[in-house]
């Protein structure tokens, strides 16, 4: 496989950790050496390992976690890290993330994911302070 | 300079092209090889640079754009590539932002940028469907 077609799949396998409520997967797709961080939608960034895997083992044994799906995902491979940019399906609710991974001991690891949420169709920012301005 | 300050100056360098209202200056800072994405707060993904570029060029001529600083920046070095976590405050707004970094040619420069809104001084998920659910 790609390195592209590699990121590809190690994206996949955290959005299947996700839907399936997998602690263990999920806690093992996260990379041991490398920094850690993590921006759930509105939330303050969480940084290291401890807090981000704390997090995960909250939201995947809670009771409201609704199915997810990602989508549309597309790799940038910069060498030894990579990102992923996707949109992620959580019916009626769209958001947009981007998944940064590095390779360690051979496989691609998670080390940053940060979702947010995204105007549907949206070609224009959602806020807007004036009519020809952008916030950015 | 280490690299993590290194990046630290890269990252300010973007927000002083962006508060300058600098195109020439944003232009030479996003990377010219790496492959290049934006995902300004609520829009669907940027990708490339001609469309990146272009957003930026019509964000900073634009004459809503309001004074924008940056705080909190925490940087990760993965090899030749970094990312880091910042706050954008652009009164009375508070961004939370993802700002990729690439090696080239000896300087640091941007891949990508995330930026997206965030409760100010939030602990718990902006979205939640469920009282004891998280969207994630």
């Amino acid at each position: 496989m790609r390195d592209d077609e590699q990121v590809l799949a190690a994206n996949s396998g955290f959005y299947a950790a996700f839907a399936a409520q997998d602690t263990a997967a999920m806690a093992a797709l996260w990379a041991q050496r490398a920094p850690v961080a993590c921006i759930h939608p509105g939330w303050q960034p969480l940084l290291g390992r401890d807090a981000v895997l704390a997090s995960w083992r909250a939201i995947l044994s809670g009771p409201g976690a609704p199915p997810i799906r990602c989508g549309d995902a597309v790799a940038h491979v910069l060498g030894d890290s990579a990102y992923v940019i996707c949109v992620e399906l959580i019916a009626p609710v769209e958001l947009i993330a981007t998944n940064i991974f590095v390779r360690e001991d051979g496989a691609w690891r998670m080390t940053h994911h940060h979702a947010s949420s995204i105007a549907r169709g949206a070609s224009e920012p959602e806020e807007d302070p004036e009519p020809e301005g952008f916030l950015h």
